[in-house]
């Protein structure tokens, strides 16, 4: 089957607005689906959009929404009315970072609105009209940092796993009914946040990708063009996929170490990013 | 430092009416914690409170309050006002079983209050206060469901998975301000709420645990006792503890086979709970 048949007519790609989202968007409009954007920022919508219709002469939606609102689904399935979807890539994400309890509880309740509310809500929605349709596929991006616990962005991660997890399960449940399933592992990415929150906090990849200043075991950030393209060769290839071979390698070599180690040697790296820690909250 | 000195004086246990979760609560007592014991049903407590207070001659409080509802943790927080609370497991856990799609959304959303914001919303207001004081331990309890996706238990194995991340993560951030954290991976275990599906579903469990029924592979049901008595022995040995060394050893070993095997191996195994499984929906 082709991909538009199985796929088509519409693709959904959520947190659409740049880097990754809007890498998605393209590699869907380039296999002929129509693509509805969904992100907060219109004028950035408004440019992707623009970009997708000129360069593969598809049809597109602009929806403006916010993940982190209670509302968030019932807005989608709103504005998104009529329009047969066939295809969604839950891209959208909260990455709330820092010692867990200078985080404010709001934001670490957003990063389960964003991360796991949302995408089951919509999943539930849009895998339940693809399952009565008998064909679809639903993509959850997940983060290598859903492989264990990550210090400084402990509830981040924490959400990573739950739609890593989920992504898995379905996959069994959907594909029965013809319904691709998969949760996408994405390791470290040079999206516009990425190099926003590098430049922010001065470290190595400030100012664009020199692989010359990088630390010695820092994984390479990959562009997002490569990270959204190598997800469509595997897409219908299990319930786990990863941006790269690497990440999985990394995977599984962690999985044999010791929880202590690998978890203490991931946070001796993130606490340069907060060299205060909680010394402020302990007075 | 002694138990009591380090965890002292008062321990909360979530989930606390019955089976591993009044496990948990007689093995704090034991040590010579008060604890203060939280649950839906009044009666249940009132029993597990009463022979707690018989056989250790500790200090016992009953909370009546449902992890489902929003205002769980600022009940907690208003009913447990003026105790020092040293220690906390969080053992409640919602668990909605079925083809994810025949689940109502209500309790999907149920499942991510109870085992994803409840937990957070706890250890963010108790992890706070035992930084401030320099010493405490919190306990979050995760299941093997949380390692791979698990069809027909979905949201109840992303969740899972989420409280694992979340506690591994911390344990990191918390350690250096003297307050343990862990997160609990319990494997299968014949608690009161096991053995009632058992029952409802006629599985080789029904009527108690009776090896000679077992299908072969199945794993072998702990005792609730017996699960809650091995957490303390390792309390301190890092950010995943396992209830037996049986559940590490399947953990490592999943991550050395592909998660399409892994995962349709236990959606095969699921499947006997829900035979009927989609069909009705696509009918």
């Amino acid at each position: 089957m082709e991909f538009i048949e199985k796929y088509g007519p519409w693709a959904v790609v959520v947190g659409a607005s740049e880097g990754l989202g809007a890498a998605f968007a393209e590699n869907c409009a380039s296999r002929g689906l129509n693509v509805a954007l969904v992100a907060r920022r219109a004028s950035a919508l408004e440019q992707v959009a623009g970009g997708l219709k000129q360069k593969y002469a598809v049809d597109t939606r602009q929806i403006i929404a916010d993940a982190g609102k209670a509302d968030f689904a019932q807005t989608l399935k709103r504005d998104l009315a009529g329009l047969e979807i066939g295809f969604m890539i839950f891209n959208a994400a909260a990455e709330p970072g820092g010692p867990f309890l200078r985080i404010t509880i709001e934001d670490h309740m957003n990063n389960i609105q964003v991360n796991c509310i949302a995408p089951t809500q919509l999943t539930y929605w849009l895998g339940g009209e693809m399952v009565r349709r008998g064909r679809g596929g639903i993509v959850l991006v997940s983060s290598s940092a859903a492989h264990q616990g990550i210090p400084h962005w402990a509830s981040y991660g924490a959400a990573k796993a739950y739609e890593l997890i989920l992504g898995e399960g379905l996959w069994d449940e959907f594909r029965d009914h013809g319904v691709t399933m998969a949760a996408y592992v994405v390791g470290s990415t040079a999206t516009p946040n990425f190099l926003r929150n590098q430049e922010k906090l001065n470290l190595p990849f400030a100012g664009g990708v020199d692989p010359k200043d990088f630390p010695e075991d820092a994984p390479l950030p990959r562009s997002p063009a490569e990270v959204a393209a190598n997800l469509f060769p595997q897409l219908e290839s299990g319930p786990r996929l990863y941006s790269h071979p690497d990440d999985k390698a990394a995977y599984e070599a962690s999985a044999q170490i010791s929880r202590a180690e690998l978890v203490a040697r991931i946070g001796e790296a993130s606490k340069i990013y907060f060299p205060a820690g909680l010394n402020e909250l302990v007075g």
